[in-house]
């Protein structure tokens, strides 16, 4: 898996660093965006990226620097496609059928901008929602305006139903499953509801022993893909050979986390989910030293991210979300070449196993 | 007046050009902002101008490419200004107070887009929505897919209560008034109700012959102030002296009209209203070849708009708004120098008289 930072600033886009997005990048030509800020569109053109590739999205919550920029990749995907008729029964058919996944009030903020900005789609789109928990809500400043619950707009004549996700008993959501890429979400704190989005590679078989099945006369060929499925075989002299005997351990897949704006988690659910994670994405919106600030407004700081991702394992934590004070080094400055380097290296981190 | 082209291209933003926006810049430190599409802000920050000095916006009509750098503009203005009080119940006397023009559906989208995205101002803000003629909404496509007429919404609890402007007997809309700079918007013929502005300064009163008021014995001073505001004053020698006869003609005010997306007017309100223009901001989204398309998608050619430019005998003509299939010249094709020297020369351009 690939992960690509098309925007690591926070509140707003600026010239120096893009509003939060990012593109999962995988095999079989999997390309999903996590956050789309004000601008991801020009971001993803920089990047020689067509919208058309993106086939899921996933909205950590619903403040501005995270979702302003749906709307409008929404429009250009549709333009840059136009074949598809927008009026096809089995549009969610399509390979361009697209799955949104985010917080309550997702739906609403889409089905709303595109029926006033009267925009048809050429293509079908589903919003899942996460039903935040109860927790999320208390920090949420603001509670005596509160809209009214039920609101949820037209439908949209290229919508297709979504869900509404809950948790699981562990605290977790189950939002994609069933192939070899599962996603989950976790609950975490911020002024809004915010979710941190998991992604884990189904384990694959261990290694082949072809030594050994070379000893117990087992000709290579079609006998090692059903001892790599786990199902045993009868040797040459009649005997049964268990896969356990011949396979290695099972080589665990890649695991990913993004997570969006938060002070830290809300429950065990995330430190538990993201146990072992490969890398971990997680905001450091400012300074250690301002820590006081960052918690007031529901964000971290580097030490913050620091220890979530020591307590949780990960192998690797990419920091993100700076505060738009901080610009960036002058040519000229101290260790201003260090940085770019490290900023180049990590545009675009691979994950490997 | 000068106006400053943000971004002159049609359907998205792309990294060669903006989508539209443009701002106006007077005397008193006038600073407004026409249309708003996705990346309008980053924009404003390439020019050194704060978010928090514009003071009036007008949005032309609902599409993306108009709209949807709206929300943002206003979150980032309120972060960069968090002195004023959300809850101040004089928020509309600040300076800081917004006032947002556009066509009716406007506030709803912001209201649900602010709500949504649990975006408090530090500023109040006003929307004043211009009900579209009949007419506008006979070409848009999709008449089997209608919103309720009535939704608008919670009201934001930064908003003051906004007007529904209704078209005068002359079928413009009057916007601002009362001032040395009117505002009015005429309809316009597009896929969704689009509307144009037109700006006019108030004529000032012609030059004072001051050889003739010296003959007269009339002393330089605050009198040739009264003569200048058209009062009559008494001479030395007790005659009576009009202001008609030491003051020139009067000296119109610069006039500035700049179109939302269009095939071209209505009705005739817009040429009676734009005649002798100093400027008209037209958009031209194909090039002439390709007139029937252009017109199939509710959009104009440079020469539907050099022929609309000439009825009303503008001064001057600014085509914009084109589509994104034009990509810049690159620097050794030939005419690419002579090209980017006009665009440097476009991006700012100032009015005067
Ligand atoms: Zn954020
Ligand atoms: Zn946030
Ligand atoms: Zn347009
Ligand atoms: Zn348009």
């Amino acid at each position: 898996m690939q992960v690509i930072v098309l925007g690591s600033g926070a509140a707003y886009p600026s010239v120096h660093r893009g509003a939060s997005a990012y593109v999962v990048r995988g095999p079989d030509a999997l390309c999903w965006l996590f956050d789309c800020g004000e601008g991801t569109q020009t971001q993803l053109q920089r990047c020689g990226l067509a919208p058309g590739r993106i086939k899921k999205v996933f909205i950590s919550h619903l403040h501005g620097d995270h979702v302003f920029g749906l709307p409008g990749l929404l429009c250009t995907r549709s333009m840059q496609n136009p074949s598809v008729e927008p009026t096809d029964s089995q549009i969610d058919k399509h390979p361009l059928f697209m799955e949104i996944f985010g917080p309550r009030g997702l739906r609403r903020l889409l089905r709303t901008v595109l029926e006033l900005s009267r925009t048809q789609l050429s293509f079908g789109f589903v919003v899942h929602e996460l039903e935040p928990q109860v927790q999320q809500y208390t920090e949420a400043a603001w509670p005596e305006w509160q809209p009214p619950e039920e609101a949820q707009g037209l439908q949209h004549p290229q919508e297709r139903p979504g869900r509404q996700v809950l948790p699981e008993a562990d605290g977790s959501y189950i939002l994609v499953s069933g192939g070899s890429l599962e996603v989950r979400a976790v609950s975490l704190r911020h002024r809004a509801p915010s979710f941190g989005f998991v992604l884990a590679e189904e384990e694959r078989p261990g290694r082949l022993n072809s030594q050994r099945l070379q000893d117990l006369g087992v000709p290579a060929g079609p006998l090692y893909g059903q001892i790599k499925a786990g199902q045993s075989i009868t040797l040459p002299n009649g005997q049964l050979l268990e896969p356990s005997e011949v396979l290695g351990p099972p080589i665990p897949g890649c695991k990913l986390c993004i997570f969006g704006d938060c002070i830290g988690p809300l429950d065990s659910a995330a430190a538990h989910l993201c146990q072992d994670a490969d890398l971990l994405v997680h905001e450091a919106t400012l300074e250690d030293g301002l820590e006081a600030k960052a918690r007031a407004n529901g964000h971290s700081t580097p030490r913050g991210a620091a220890t979530f991702a020591a307590e949780c394992h990960a192998r690797r934590l990419l920091l993100t979300h700076f505060s738009q004070r901080y610009k960036p080094l002058e040519a000229g400055q101290d260790g201003a070449r260090k940085v770019r380097a490290y900023e180049t290296a990590l545009r675009s981190t691979v994950l490997r196993r």
